[in-house]
């Protein structure tokens, strides 16, 4: 006998958020993880190859994220884009934490839909 | 005097569900779109159009979400791929709504977390 629900516990929902403005993209998944790579590491060369990501990419999302926001999210230390650490300020701690809180919140609140979405897999 | 909450009217938070397993990508922003385009539609190819897409692309995500539920989602009439047109079946009206249920209640419970990172925005 088939039996649908036991085949697809592979699956699982990814909330993906994007904060957009047009066609720039302030937040989303990759720009989060960079933020707590270099809160973790220290360094944006560190969080970009963590992340399998380039360093000029990682730069890139960084300049990105501080133009967005009102005040900067990263600080980079003296010494260039290539040389010193960087680190997360204030606001930037609290975006991180504000993005978490937006997945964590709806992965809890998409829970009913899933449960009847999930059985659907095969 | 500066005023940061004034000046960020643009963004919004946009949930992306992923559905998936491994590297499969079951269900996503892309997929339901598609489906949307579909039902309204009743032509992959027309859907396509609406989304932009290649009609190469369309039915190749088509095969996949086919291929990732128990039944599939999207119907083609007989005529192969190019010719006659294509409908979405009772399990694939479910899953578009299901997949749209996520997102409103993602939105909604995102909402308390999305007041307090707006104002950081400019």
């Amino acid at each position: 006998m088939k039996n649908a629900v036991s085949r697809h516990t592979g699956y699982a929902p990814l909330p993906r958020w994007r904060v957009i403005a047009g066609k720039t993209i302030a937040l989303g998944p990759g720009k989060a993880d960079l933020l707590e790579g270099i809160l973790d590491t220290g360094s944006i060369g560190q969080a970009a190859e963590r992340l399998g990501m380039s360093y000029m990419r990682a730069w890139s999302l960084v300049q990105t994220m501080n133009s967005c926001f009102s005040s900067p999210l990263v600080q980079t230390q003296r010494g260039g884009p290539e040389h010193g650490g960087a680190t997360i300020t204030g606001t930037g701690k609290k975006v991180l934490k504000l993005y978490r809180l937006m997945e964590t919140a709806s992965i809890q609140a998409s829970q009913p839909a899933w449960s009847k979405l999930k059985p659907l897999l095969r």
